[in-house]
């Protein structure tokens, strides 16, 4: 809730990621009990999202940052269950390639409740080198005519937050310096969408 | 050491996989200490399988099962150290795709390291979905002429030691059943790797 107010008071209309526990490696499986308390309290949160024009994003994320959500299906399957609106997945191509059983079904099977996309490469450095098919994914938001926003992720201890870094297990720097990492990422990405629009 | 006596005992040449740092995931980066006592251990451990003619293999795993070795080439640089000629790389797919650069480059830059491999879905359930590139996979070890065995692993709590099973973060079943499992594994396996024989 202090998260939403942040977001209100920056007058965001998006407030997305992993709120639906918390993020570490688990030494345990999800219970039922945990994930309906997970529901109860993000259907509060979303309830007073509406009041302020927020919607909630929920990051499906891989297997060591959650033991509850770690695939799309999973994410669609707890928005039908907390029943509002502006409730929508958060996909995340890195997490995406790690635990889909492709990069493009699970985009095309729930393209309607798809509400923001971070992208990044499969060691979480550079676009253009690593093992994403960028070209499968880009067609499957091309595919359902996707619009909203796409962000670039990439981690470096260099200039991340050490807690974050920590948290997230980056143990060596393909990267430090922040704004040809960011430039390139845009012209790859612009790339690969004009490809995709044209082959759609 | 008490490994290398197991190994001996049923007549085994070879002991791999995460001999050189618990598995699990770090709070911290590894340490120059951390590493240096590494080395020495291995060190120790590689003369005494010489004399039982046992390799040793060094398995990357992903950055959160090891803060120490998450690359080839880092595998490599720590055999380097070591300084033994029993010691190799047991590389692993399932890791590589989500560490390296690409799936070719780390095994032919490295051909005469690798020791072992094995392989597996980019979801650890079964082959034929996911986002491994086989063809590339099995292309660079054709092209090295890797000779050596190739071992399919998968991960379902209805079979695997339920400790295992919570270490390596396996929330979800994709499978049960271990026979049909296996056998599509081989027939996928032998599939490619003609394939990418005819090809090389
Ligand atoms: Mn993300
Ligand atoms: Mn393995």
């Amino acid at each position: 809730m202090a998260a939403l107010d942040v977001v209100a008071g920056i007058e965001g209309d998006y407030l997305g990621g992993v709120l639906f526990s918390a993020l570490g490696k688990y030494s345990h499986p999800a219970t039922a009990k945990s994930r309906a308390n997970s529901v109860a309290s993000l259907k509060r949160l979303a309830i007073a999202a509406q009041a302020k024009g927020i919607t909630i994003g929920l990051e499906p994320v891989n297997r060591y940052e959650s033991n509850l959500i770690n695939t799309i299906d999973q994410a669609v399957e707890m928005i039908k269950d907390i029943g509002e609106p502006n409730v929508k997945v958060h996909i995340d191509i890195y997490h995406m390639n790690i635990e889909e059983q492709d990069l493009a079904s699970p985009i095309i099977n729930n393209a309607e409740h798809i509400g923001y996309v971070h992208i990044g490469a499969s060691h979480r450095g550079g676009l253009g080198t690593g093992n994403v098919d960028f070209d499968e994914l880009f067609g499957a938001l091309a595919k359902i005519n996707y619009k909203g926003i796409i962000t670039f992720e990439s981690f470096s201890s260099a200039i991340v937050h050490p807690d974050l870094s920590l948290a997230l297990a980056i143990w060596r720097n393909l990267w430090t310096e922040n704004k040809p990492m960011a430039l390139n990422a845009r012209k790859y990405m612009v790339e690969h969408i004009i490809r995709a629009n044209n082959l759609a």
